[in-house]
């Protein structure tokens, strides 16, 4: 049996070991394919990242593809049962590093935008993509930049599709319409260090800790809307200590993250954890960053045309989830779109022998065609 | 001014090197004196650590000068004032690494068993020293070394007096008579690894660990008593976190310490910590280790003489404590007789810029004389 496209593109993709920030010439292999469907291409490197931003169409609304191409880590190599980076199919199953987070879903929307061109030539609106190499990673220089590139140049995007991973038993059981937000803070409390031996003499900041820091463990935050689950904090590293087991240190260090729902702000939680720990009288300071605000689409226009594009391939709708890590849909939310996530069962990704089946790779292109068509097609509903 | 033999041999002493376990000479100083006076001497290395045993006297009741050799690291040689290792005088203070702990000591031991065996040559009982240089170290092949084989020996000392700085305002205000125990706990609590986006998939550790171990701080474990403060423990290291700030680790450690009075024991004190670990339903362990139990010596034949001695010197007696860290004196005291520590003030022992006053060194040596004389001289009360 002849491979299809969509398999095709994405054992080329997996074979192109592009762990975060490499792309290992994936954006070539795209842009060349997008080129010949005459998008216009932008390439955007920053910081040893690779990006870029193609575009086809004038005018009007402005679809986009948004994904990366570099993978995670690939764990100790032994432990895969064949080579992460040489694509492999048993049981129906594509087997690789990226195989389902996410080349199988770039692998289908690049087929499906050359389906979706080849039947509708002069579509309306543009249809745009938006690729980096850095999602894995610490994300500065990927799609955080080009969003404040495409912001400069004045340009929006009103319907973006993320090819994350978002599907959790079968493809297209469900469609992120937002994420939780995403806040650290660095804790630092204050004790005076000293000998174990002469307590008194000393202001143990382990002890000073304990209660307030389990406050902040047991704090209802909010209580989620419909959305949203509740906002939930915690902590990832605590550390203090000498080494020495007679010492009592002068500080400890703790940092902590919420997820955060639409009903509360960075503002309200950081007003929160300063009330109890000023309560507790204790001397700390605390390093705050926000790794991203909440998103959230509203059920709408994209919405209702990735559930058509779900119904027409696979004869049922997705349920909406806000859950689960960040995305880059936090920073192309900041445009002021639509944005959803679909893509294939996440149940392998950032595992040992990641795979995707692939089936659902060429049910994936048909209904990322089909979006296309519901928005921008001659019969869409714009 | 001629300098006196005892400044004369602190400052020998002090220009050795000898940074735990390194003796750098100072055991074969002391040896060649006390052989001089017809001192037998066995010296007992151990595990890279030098020790020694002298004994003059055939028979009858065994008072042992007790001590070390070896000092703490200097710390930083720019902030010292003078060279640690080359002793100086300066307002009548003599600075040097092991001035005051417990170099002065030492050679206000030596010089008073000179006086002493000058005007004593058939003194009674057996005068003895029990010198180390691992007492600031792990202590393993120090004294608890000697202490194993005097106990081979069928030896026993009746009365010991260590050297270690007692002092706190003035010398001789306090005598320490019994030391508090100390005992470690090393604790692990066990959680299950995961995102912090995924809380409910795992088991936060930290977050487990906070209430009981608060509880641990909070908890009153004794009184107390006439001769020791209440049991106190304090948490000296805790340990959680895999340093990324999305991951919720697996495990957290943490070290405790407990300065235990003899209200308490190392059994009572591990049920009680048990009690309020598995109240709390969490799953961990603990590796104790009982640095060593608490000793005391009631007031009695050792402590009049070492008053007696203090009220001739100096015209006043001591204050009895039981205060702060470990001495040798748990391992000494474990051979049934009488302890005592007695020795310079302590304000700078461990500190930069360590330092004993001269003078003190002349009155500590004239107290240790006169301890030998009221327990050994031919009037004395044996």
């Amino acid at each position: 049996m002849m491979k299809s496209p969509v398999l095709t593109l994405a054992e080329d993709l997996i074979s192109r070991p592009s762990v975060t920030p490499e792309d290992a010439g994936c954006q070539d292999l795209m842009i060349a394919r997008l080129e010949a469907l005459d998008f216009r291409v932008t390439r955007l490197p920053a910081g040893g990242v690779q990006n870029f931003w193609a575009e086809r169409g004038q005018s009007g609304p402005c679809l986009c593809f948004a994904g990366h191409t570099d993978v995670v880590p690939t764990g100790p190599l032994e432990a895969w049962h064949s080579h992460p980076f040489s694509p492999s199919i048993r049981d129906g199953m594509l087997y690789g590093r990226g195989a389902a987070d996410m080349k199988g879903s770039l692998a289908a929307m690049i087929v499906a935008a050359e389906a979706f061109v080849a039947d509708n030539p002069r579509h309306g609106g543009r249809l745009a993509f938006l690729i980096t190499s850095d999602e894995e990673g610490i994300a500065t220089h990927g799609t955080r930049h080009v969003v404040d590139w495409l912001r400069e140049q004045d340009a929006n995007i009103d319907w973006c599709v993320v090819g994350e991973p978002s599907s959790e038993e079968q493809l297209g059981d469900v469609i992120k319409n937002g994420r939780r937000g995403s806040l650290n803070g660095h804790l630092t409390v204050q004790g005076i260090q000293g000998h174990v031996a002469y307590p008194d003499k000393a202001d143990n900041p382990i002890h000073r800790a304990f209660r307030p820091l389990a406050d902040l463990v047991e704090q209802s935050w909010d209580a989620g809307n419909e959305f949203f689950p509740p906002t939930r904090l915690q902590f990832s590293n605590i550390h203090a200590g000498t080494g020495a087991n007679n010492v009592i240190p002068g500080q400890l260090s703790a940092d902590f993250n919420f997820r955060f729902s639409t009903e509360s702000t960075p503002e309200s939680l950081q007003t929160g954890v300063h009330q109890i720990l000023d309560a507790a009288q204790i001397h700390y300071q605390i390093d705050w960053q926000l790794s991203g605000p909440p998103f959230f689409t509203a059920p709408g226009t994209l919405v209702a045309a990735t559930q058509q594009a779900l119904k027409t391939a696979l004869g049922h709708a997705a349920k909406l989830s806000t859950g689960g890590g960040t995305s880059d849909g936090r920073f192309i939310a900041q445009l002021g779109g639509q944005v959803v996530e679909l893509g294939p069962v996440n149940s392998t990704i950032h595992k040992l022998n990641e795979c995707v089946a692939v089936s659902d790779l060429e049910d994936l292109s048909r209904i990322y065609a089909g979006i296309m068509r519901n928005l921008l097609g001659s019969g869409s509903a714009e």
